[in-house]
């Protein structure tokens, strides 16, 4: 087996989820992660930690829900409560509620294998499972992915290439990482106000203001002792609000199975009132039209990971590169609010992201603290 | 996908575990299963149960307990309480205690995926997990195979003759052969003694007496409805006592990974007193010095799945087979006994076999109900 797996799995164990002997730990694996599975399973069994395997398949997955749409059509109950066919999931409440640690091993063998599901027998499943869900929530959870020939071919990479990719983001130096991104949080605690700004001939201009007194950032140092639970990660972000301006988001997404490019928000009294993309402008609309909380922003993150040095249509990786930000329509995390006090709510969150490597800075309270994606502690750095 | 593998998941749904709309269903996929496992869940989605998916890899489960292992060694600790080294298995337990039905689909890529694991820690392992194995065996459990290239390895088989092979077993008219099976439950149930002999020019005769008065007889129909918990099953089985005589059994087995071959025993007064085999007679002495039970008799079984027509070194295929009887040393059945008493009391319970295809007949009370491998109730039969 590649060192690299190994040592995936001892960042993951210890770096992400800080298992420790007699946790009980979950570890649900897609079905490409077989190898980080046998990895992860041995340093458990070091540390002396419990084990219970889920199988994450994808085409599992769809068939169990194509079973129920093809009854549910012949019932012809399709007005009927579908979420009331799935029927409470007790037994996955059960296991999640006796969970000390949840890790999520992505890495499928095609990341469309659940493509043809009605959207509504699939939306009615995810809604028999709040629970479970926030029981999920509950525990220290971690999400990573093993890099596989699917998701090679999402990024657009060879499979080898693609490797060097995820172990590039996956294996740094956490603790000097988290440290660095510790100055990023302090300046953002500080802060009352941020503006960000890119200029380019070939694209329109982003100036746009956001207010973040009052708000906490998150040093997203893929940890849960950071609150931080993506495999890699490497953003430190905030939930922002009264937003003004304009942004244009350069780096292309796919949001709900469809490819969205070059999305630009104008923003007035906190809320989107102009909307365009090139491409994908239908499913923009139908985001920003699901609740009100979907025109404003819920989050802005800035990407600290120079590990990640390309754009994969993943938003696990593009959205923690070094030299990008990201804002966020829809529903704040609670971490960034005052104890007890909830920020935007939606029933979505919905990421985009602008590439911050040429002409282009970042400022709070006026103090420019990245400019051509270059932060002010990192030499070559021009206030 | 071979429509066999979406009638496999039919029987096994269906007739076996006698899923029903709301039931709490965990499937538990080994590596190479995927194929049923999806079939399996488009049924159970049909028929409105919710799921669970385990993943139960060989490959995923040593490295668990190499992790163990090598801590294990580090300590020093070898001497100390192996089993607290692992816990107690509480999300398992949860897990099993909230689920109706388990369904296991076996078939993995290597069936000695796991053949260097200590055997302290295996055992140590098993140890503490009694709670959760009895949890389980108090849901609707049902086993089966999915075919898959490791197993027909195993069988000595090409893949695609294996496959033929699984299906002819599984693929059964079960309510048929569930009648003619209770035939031969009502002749042991009415019965008090059985008789086993054969005699054949090149190996030693058979000729075994053993009572059966007061026991009931299991109806193995490959279903939960009839106690019958494995897929492929067709099998009738008692749980004899007072045994007395000697028994030759030439269908060859691998018992705890050794290869067992034309064993001999000889029962006084229900004991074995004397045994041989032509290869791996350590293996058997072992199993046999266990403790008192394993040198009684637990189990006599007759196999009745005409659709097995030879032995492939697993015990799930070879024990179903129709002309075959098979003996196991150890552990009795309650389901044998009268309410409320338990039979033969062992750690072990290990079938061995015999072949009734020629110069054999099994008599209960002096009348014969099989001769040279045809039932009494069958085309052919020479009373």
């Amino acid at each position: 087996m590649d060192a690299r797996v190994r040592e995936h799995a001892e960042v993951l164990v210890d770096w992400s989820a800080r298992v420790e002997a007699g946790d009980d730990v979950v570890v649900d694996v897609a079905e490409g992660a077989h190898d980080l599975a046998v990895a992860v399973a041995e340093v458990l069994g070091e540390r002396g930690a419990t084990l219970t395997v889920l199988y994450g398949s994808d085409e599992v997955g769809r068939a169990y829900l194509k079973g129920h749409e093809a009854v549910a059509g012949e019932d012809g109950d399709e007005d009927d409560d579908l979420t009331g066919r799935f029927g409470e999931p007790s037994v996955d409440l059960a296991l999640m509620e006796s969970v000390d640690v949840y890790l999520r091993l992505g890495g499928g063998r095609n990341t469309t294998a659940a493509a043809d599901v009605d959207r509504d027998i699939r939306q009615a499943y995810a809604s028999a499972r709040t629970e479970v869900r926030e029981a999920r929530m509950d525990t220290d959870w971690v999400s990573t992915v093993h890099p596989t020939r699917s998701l090679a071919q999402q990024a657009g990479m060879a499979y080898e290439e693609y490797r060097e990719f995820v172990y590039n983001a996956v294996l740094r130096d956490w603790e000097s990482l988290a440290e660095e991104m510790a100055e990023m949080k302090a300046v953002l605690d500080a802060g009352e106000e941020v503006r960000i700004v890119t200029e380019r001939e070939d694209a329109p201009d982003t100036d746009v203001m956001m207010s973040i007194a009052g708000r906490t950032a998150v040093n997203s140092a893929a940890s849960v002792a950071y609150d931080s639970h993506n495999l890699p990660s490497g953003e430190v972000f905030t939930a922002p609000y009264a937003t003004e301006g304009e942004v244009f988001f350069d780096v292309p997404m796919t949001i709900e199975a469809t490819r969205v490019r070059n999305v630009h928000l104008v923003f007035e009294d906190g809320e989107v009132v102009e909307f365009t993309a090139e491409s994908g402008e239908d499913a923009l609309a139908s985001i920003l039209d699901t609740d009100p909380g979907a025109r404003r922003l819920g989050e802005l993150g800035i990407g600290m990971n120079r590990g990640i040095d390309r754009f994969t249509d993943s938003i696990l990786f593009d959205e923690k590169m070094g030299d990008t930000v990201h804002l966020a329509v829809g529903r704040a995390y609670d971490a960034c609010l005052p104890d007890g006090e909830s920020g935007n709510q939606s029933a979505v969150h919905v990421d985009l992201i602008s590439d911050m490597s040429e002409n282009s800075f970042i400022s709070v309270d006026g103090e420019v603290v990245q400019r051509n994606g270059t932060f002010r502690w990192e030499d070559g750095f021009e206030g």
